[in-house]
């Protein structure tokens, strides 16, 4: 993707824990980059806002920002409400927009999910390149899934909510109810890191150890991916987050998907083991901050 | 949608037993219109091309074709296969290709499975008018779902399989163990035409005299409802077919989805009990027809 400014565009991966800043070149070079612990809005946003005008007048004029977010969030550019987190326990962040935060550089922003920046990360520089369609989902904290296509996240009337499907579970054979308390038994509910130490009170070395619960997990995990195989016939499965570091794990859930699909569904990307099908990130820890350079660069093309 | 031609376009529904076919302006007006059985491909497409052949003589030049076909089917048009009947025991239809039947009137042709064809019918002028992203699922002799974005079906490296999500089955509450060759109980193993009759026996006027019976199929059809609010947020659901006739059944699935959904997604789309949210078709038999005609018009729109 090609843009004609020549300035800079100004990053944000933002979590729950940590705010990643960075300034880059459009051709995704990194000339400055801090981390800044999230706090209030207020105090975090001064630390962000600081981090950007310091670097801009060392580095250059900032064209655009591109910013991967946790949420829920807005991510509707013709909402009213688009850049805005809707509803979060994480005090002051309910009704935070990221475009009040940023106004005085008075330039286009892009804003969009977390996951969605890490997906656009992995297709543009990590284990999604060179295809169409690429789900990415991470098994950690929470679960979610973003979905790529020519770059572009896609979305209907808001982001996907991929980690609450709820998965096939057997209550005579697994009695666990899951841990979301809107769902109890949705995929976040039952294979998230919380759901695992809810459960066994292990870590995950522990579960590598346990080839029954590892199957278990791996299972759940599989509906999900058979699902978004069936509801978007990706080119490309990528699984990351804490838990698919798991050993083990990612080899148990390409076995687990292959029988979910029951070979219905064939076609050359499926290979026989799922082997280059569904696959781990390439990027790690920089999936996100690449994704949200690429979210500033989207603010700059017109489409 | 606009298109300079001045011309005819060409649409067929093409279906396991029956190819409607008609001749259309370019307004969706349509001047000739036959109903054609399906037997073999070589006897069913003779009468096909004889019906456009004499049509086109008495009403104008045919600009483009469209067709919405029964599957699977390759619908990728950069597949050298594209327009192709993959695999199916209709005998003669495997490897059976549209633009071979089609050639003699050498003009565009676009092709899209027989649930897309629907989906963009009801968008264009029945229950999904006015939106940006619908999804169309039919309830039949099979379940499949063709999604809309702005008019345009979505795919991925093929079109997509909502059928055979699995959806939650207790086994001792329910031992049936669904009827798809596949996978037993997906929802189509579960709550497609075939898997009541088997299961029951019964008609669908006797399975809505059985209140149990049918919320256990509304409560299938409810998870593949949720997943594909999960999944595709889209801003109308669509459910229709032959099952989907079973007085009651929309109401208890309407109820069951918003149980399964359990208040985490919210948004003005999904107004509550749902009833503007997920709705029955508007168009009836003519959603097929009228979505080949817009596909028709497809070929002759650059994109």
């Amino acid at each position: 993707m090609q843009s004609d400014a020549n300035g800079l565009i100004g990053a944000i991966e933002a979590g729950g824990t940590k705010f990643i800043c960075a300034l880059a070149r459009h051709d995704g070079t990194i000339v400055a980059r801090t981390r800044i612990a999230t706090r209030h809005p207020s105090e975090t946003w001064a630390d962000v806002v600081a981090f950007f005008r310091t670097a801009s007048a060392e580095h250059g004029a900032i064209d655009s920002f591109g910013v991967a977010s946790f949420g829920p969030i807005d991510i509707d550019p013709t909402s009213p409400a688009y850049g805005t987190i809707t509803t979060t326990p994480k005090p002051g962040w309910s009704g935070a927009r990221y475009q009040d935060a940023l106004d005085e550089f008075a330039v286009p922003i892009v804003v969009d999910t977390d996951v969605n920046g890490a997906a656009i990360g992995e297709w543009l520089t990590g284990a999604g390149q060179g295809v169409k369609t690429m789900a990415y989902t991470t098994i950690g904290t929470g679960v979610g899934t973003g979905i790529v296509r020519d770059g572009r996240p896609m979305m209907g009337f808001s982001h996907y909510e991929a980690g609450h499907i709820r998965p096939h579970r057997d209550p005579a054979a697994d009695p666990f109810p899951g841990v979301c308390p809107y769902h109890g038994d949705c995929v976040e509910g039952l294979a998230s890191g919380p759901a695992i130490l809810k459960r066994w009170g292990k870590t995950l070395d522990q579960l590598a150890q346990a080839p029954a619960d590892l199957l278990l997990v791996a299972g759940y995990i599989a509906d999900l991916a058979a699902d978004l195989v069936l509801l978007h016939m990706p080119d490309r499965l990528i699984f990351g987050g804490g838990v698919m570091k798991t050993p083990g794990l990612v080899e148990a859930l390409r076995k687990a998907t292959e029988e979910r699909l029951g070979g219905y569904v064939r076609h050359p990307r499926l290979d026989p083991g799922l082997e280059t099908y569904l696959v781990t990130p390439h990027l790690g820890d920089d999936a996100g901050i690449t994704g949200a350079i690429e979210l500033g660069r989207h603010a700059l093309v017109q489409r």
